[in-house]
């Protein structure tokens, strides 16, 4: 089993040092939220994540899901665990308090979802599922049917699905050809068939809601001409139990690389009756609802499992003895008595614990300023805020979803490296960290999808409004502490990091509005780029804030020393690749365009 | 089932026009090995490869290996494979004559170990590690029992093992407990226990040979109280069929995360009957024969797995219809009657199609300049050359193994990113590409070893000698081509990387000098940057055969086209991340070791 305990202090840092909790209280519907009540709920959330969940992770791998006749069963202990999930409140946290939720800040949600992720990814997407679903309802669908199925969903009673992808077209949507047919009583029969849809079918829930992109018969083509409808599995009745069986089979369950505790379905629809949610031919706007949910959600999954895999590897590199220190004495004087050192000792196994460390943590920073921006775009009263959190999570969703996920996986490798051939056998776990934390990279759009969403859509959108948003503090920031007396050199490093960021954008912003090829050749190395100022930022922040606490004597000094080294390390040894990125992005499309098709 | 042609037109680009093969004629026992000669043999390799090997590689993955009442069984179609592998002459082809062997280049061999991997990384490992026990018996034993063995291990009716490893050291093998006690006849009774043997039990062969690590009973502690012995599973009887069976035997498969035709065994050996090979004392050393051919082997499988996940994800990208051009117009005479393009016309696609294509063949290039000299180093009648031989393979060996693997493997996750969701279920088998690949870069030595290896003890060893066999060809060649009329630019931008290793080489010559962690801390980047160097210079080295092929008018012009626009790909996409590896060199161990353990 992995080792994994929620990095509670860490955790506590982003919230209310970093990003500064108190101001939460400021926002709608959070008056009554003090730093104590999320301090407890996130310990709370700790032992659900320690004691229930993780437990399951192993089985989930080694048993996976089971299709018999059209039921699925999922792994040994996965009901148990969702209804402990479910009975302790956890699926209603962050819901509206109108269907049952319980209203609490997404700021801390997000953090709750990253401790999940990291005791059982595969776990996480039943919840996750049901809650992106339950926003796009809650957004869009008419007041009956958010009567009807949000209280059941907030309840955790009933899940949700998202179901987008058919054979024949994952990315371009404007290819689907599930066909929704209105019926008299305002409803609609459903057909067609779609694929790769977690938690299309299992045995956790009394109901499952699915919400299906689909044509109707007049639709134009391409994506103007999809709608989305909401499809339960059992209809309910008119008390509000699941009635009628629905059109709506399993026909197949997916075999995958990992998170096989989660049933990837193929799904058939045969004259499934459905609801419409939001306006006909507006479907994949409705959706997009979900989806940017969603694609936060698979972020904090690559965070999730790095982290599960950097505690992991920290445990055995202090425990597995092996080699000599380099450093010779000062080692031996503590495993003297041993026949070796413990594999922590040394610095290229040091490298990689870092590595891991600075892209945990810096995630988790970066993660809990989008977070809280969330928690502004939905309760703030001032409309200029708001508007600029929509910007701003606009912008990041793209960035947070690829970047967390390249580097989670990343990570995941990294902590498999420090157990060497330990860590390539089944018996740690840590190589199903790996085919876990795989999946993220590419579902809910791959993370080239994801590049060039930022570059095709983000930074044009409003002459570069959005990128404003991240632009302006950074370069306040900059402003700010150039001269820091102990950072000076960091905040130098930053700059010149943000530097190459700007003259990267700029690049984009010509070339590519002469010539969109152009842009798509720099996408995926300038959503990297940025990505990797964004967590410079992040670190460069932290060391402030830890260098103000050391200054105190009774400063928590363990702490906030390893948060300086850990930033010191990030500074130097990852955000120096910003500097061939740049390069590759100036050297333009040619290389890429100029192979012809039937060369490669 | 994965895609995959031999490559033969690039092999023998590699094998003819950029190592001039007519030069192998030159050496020793070669005299009569003509380019046709080694054409035809590869042709023939192609077929095996494609027809025989490639139809085992998804059962392989499927059914694994079982292990029942001591007896191993491979997957389906192992035997069969390995039977016409056998028969056709192919585990004698590098062998000496003297055993049966065809005495082929290495130049050539080394081709065809690719093509394994490509087909089946796991049956690889059978033949290769065969392969190498050979060579420690016919470089370190006695002739009694080069004589016994060698002949059966050439014939491939036995194959060979390496064991070293056991549970609780791997990378420091001075920890080993295995025994082993003189007997009056000369024999030796070997004891202990051994982990991660690959191919240490199965049903291919009618004996298995193993080397294993052992110590004397008045050995020295530590590395250099370590002797090899040979440990036969049958003691042969002396007409030389397998006789009594000795006291080795499989206790356990490891269930491990891929190469699941691999049988990857732990091994008991109990007062197992072994004979000496080598010196007393001296086994680490003469293990080294072994470890330094496998390590190259490793390097090739990393290789060969990404040349398949290149394959594949380009007759993916060919057939996958998914999105418009960018570009518009161009694509769409092509494809205007389907509902989108092929997803090969998208820059990003391409961005990932054309990083694997400069991985393969720029490795493919470099192993191919590696294995040269392994042949000038067996071979050559000049002593200097031989010497030249040895200093080059020894510090490129460490560089082949760590980048080669590092780079099969974020190739093969790039060749699954193409296929997208598709390529994360089993179906395609892109997802056990990356799964078979990951091993490489853990096992015959960690990556992070071999960056150790080569700070540490190639590049002080003679005050830089052996880095000037690689240094000098590539000053040379800058020297030469610096002002090339076409590839002017490309041969500047390989200046400047050669520049920035210089840089790293005297950081670390300097730092490491006064403080062994400042090598260590350096290590990993080194080697990745001193690879990609490397690289570059075989990219540069062919471009400039390119334009000279390409300014006849009857030359293979789409070949050399490709050749010169992946050439540019390379060096303006890929070689600019030696910037921020010179930058995370120089800044040193300071962040690394800063952190205090309990920190972590």
């Amino acid at each position: 089993m992995q080792t994994y305990k929620a990095p509670l202090r860490d955790m506590r840092f982003v919230l209310h040092e970093l990003h500064d909790s108190t101001a939460l209280t400021q926002l709608h519907g959070l008056e009554e939220v003090s730093p104590d009540l999320m301090d407890s709920i996130l310990e709370e959330a700790g032992k659900l994540a320690e004691e229930v969940l993780l437990p399951t992770n192993t089985a989930g791998d080694e048993y996976g899901c089971v299709l018999e006749n059209g039921v699925v069963r999922t792994p040994k202990g996965f009901k148990e665990a969702y209804d402990a999930f479910r009975d302790g409140g956890w699926t209603a946290l962050a819901a509206d308090p109108q269907y049952g939720g319980q209203g609490l800040p997404e700021s801390l949600n997000k953090l709750i979802e990253e401790m999940i992720c990291s005791a059982n990814l595969s776990f996480s997407l039943y919840p996750g599922l049901t809650h992106g679903a339950y926003q796009a309802i809650a957004a869009h669908a008419s007041d009956e049917l958010k009567d009807t199925y949000l209280p059941k969903m907030v309840a955790g009673t009933w899940s949700g699905t998202m179901c987008l992808t058919e054979a024949h077209c994952g990315t371009d949507l404007g290819m689907l050809r599930t066909r929704a047919v209105p019926q008299p009583d305002g409803s609609y029969k459903v057909s067609g068939s779609k694929i790769f849809i977690s938690a299309g079918e299992h045995d956790l829930t009394e109901n499952i809601i699915h919400l299906v992109l689909a044509r109707l018969p007049d639709a134009p083509k391409g994506t103007r001409g999809i709608s989305m409808f909401l499809v339960p599995k059992f209809i309910p009745t008119a008390d509000g139990r699941p009635g009628v069986r629905n059109g709506v089979i399993c026909t197949a369950l997916e075999h995958k690389m990992g998170i096989k505790g989660s049933a990837t379905c193929q799904l058939t629809f045969e004259e499934a009756t459905g609801w419409l949610v939001g306006e006909p031919n507006k479907g994949l706007a409705t959706m997009f609802t979900m989806m940017n949910s969603e694609r936060l959600s698979v972020g904090i999954q690559g965070l999730g499992a790095a982290e599960t895999s950097y505690q992991s590897a920290v445990a055995y590199a202090r425990e597995r003895i092996q080699g000599r220190s380099l450093g010779g004495v000062k080692a031996a004087d503590k495993a003297a008595d041993k026949a070796a050192d413990p594999i922590i000792v040394h610095p290229d196994v040091r490298r990689m614990l870092l590595r891991m460390r600075a892209y945990t943590e810096g995630c988790r920073a970066l993660g809990g300023w989008v977070a809280r921006q969330l928690d502004v775009l939905e309760r703030s009263n001032d409309p200029d805020a708001r508007r600029q959190a929509e910007d701003f999570t606009a912008l990041m969703t793209p960035v947070v979803k690829a970047l967390f996920t390249d580097l989670g996986f990343e990570a995941t490798n990294l902590g498999m490296q420090v157990y060497g051939g330990h860590g390539y056998i089944r018996d740690h776990g840590m190589e199903q960290l790996v085919r876990d934390a795989r999946i993220s990279m590419i579902y809910e759009g791959t993370n080239g999808i994801q590049a060039l969403d930022l570059v095709g859509r983000k930074l044009p959108q409003g002459a570069g409004r959005l990128l404003r948003t991240f632009f302006h503090p950074v370069s306040e920031f900059i402003e700010r502490h150039r001269n820091h007396l102990l950072l000076g050199q960091m905040v130098k490093g930053l700059e010149k990091a943000f530097g190459a960021l700007q003259l990267a954008t700029a690049h984009i912003a010509a070339a590519g509005m002469a010539d969109p090829e152009e842009a798509g050749a720099a996408a995926s190395e300038y959503l990297r780029l940025f990505g990797l100022v964004a967590l410079g930022f992040m670190w460069t922040r932290t060391a402030v804030i830890a260098v103000e606490k050391l200054a105190k004597p009774d400063a928590d000094a363990g702490f906030y020393k390893a948060k300086l080294t850990t930033a010191r390390f990030y500074m130097e040894r990852v955000l120096p690749e910003v500097a061939g990125l740049l390069t590759a992005i100036k050297a333009g499309k040619r290389a890429m365009m100029d192979m012809e098709e039937a060369a490669f």
